[in-house]
């Protein structure tokens, strides 16, 4: 797909299909939060492909917002070192943010819906993927075909008005 | 661009040609961050773009990493609203973190690239853009086309083994 229509098409999809995403996909699309930009290119952040169904039901618990991964073809776990230091974390999060952009973006290339999901039960998150404790699950992102309609480019997304937003030379 | 062309040719570029952006990429690009997704939606960002030379050097000396800011044809200053709250906060630098990678795949897209700065003098860079007191310019973004050698999808980037931050199933 072209990027333009990528970037258009990604929208957030919380209802799949039950059909899987192939594995090659999913590598690929890993790949694209592999690839990003990290502060110094510190890369902190590692990803766990999940496909698992015992796996994806437990992870549909750790908040209240992740019910949706129970029914996903797949989720990737978002893993991020601890911080003792603020301005470490919150730059942290701020590189998280980019990898996962690009995985949502690489997804909807290949027609692939995501949806994300913080993370309020580190112990059980952690426990389900073998993560030490020294690493926080900072987020799941649930991935699948989208079970209401196929990810076409959205002419009129859901956003404060585009002139508000986005200025010139001055707020 | 193909959208797993354009991931790959993302890289950071922090030297480039005089050559000015077309102002429908640069209001292009922005779009890209406008449609980024946020935790609930929330949109905590503006964007300001910034072609003016002067403005250009006067923000590449807010921080010790913004010098390729005064030869950029174009930047992005990403603005963030202060929280009180630190976990509002993190997330808020997460969506900031997404919306910044929407911008850099575009950019990419249309062959433009794209070089990230943190900003040490808040009061500097908000007299410069008029930002009020009650915000943060959080990052900028300098675009331009490359001085080196034009975008093309890089085969070996410079990142951890892939096999040791993507994992199946458990950590």
């Amino acid at each position: 797909m072209e990027t333009w229509d990528a970037i258009r098409a990604r929208r957030n999809v919380r209802s799949y299909t039950p059909e899987p995403v192939p594995d090659a996909d999913l590598t690929r699309i890993a790949e694209a939060g592999w690839r990003a930009p990290s502060a110094g290119n510190r890369q902190h952040w590692d990803f766990i492909i999940v496909t698992d169904r015992d796996q994806l039901a437990g992870l549909s618990t750790v908040w209240r917002g992740a019910g949706h991964i129970a029914g996903a073809a797949a989720a990737f776990a978002v893993v991020v070192p601890q911080y003792d230091d603020d301005r470490a974390r919150l730059i942290g999060y701020y590189d998280l943010g980019q990898a996962t952009y690009a995985i949502m973006v690489a997804a909807a290339d290949l027609g692939v819906g995501t949806g994300h999901s913080s993370v309020g039960d580190q112990e059980k998150a952690r426990e389900i993927l073998g993560v030490p404790a020294d690493h926080d699950v900072a987020f799941l992102i649930g991935l699948g075909y989208p079970a209401d309609r196929p990810l076409r480019p959205q002419v009129k997304p859901n956003r404060r008005p585009f002139d508000e937003v986005v200025r010139r030379g001055h707020w």
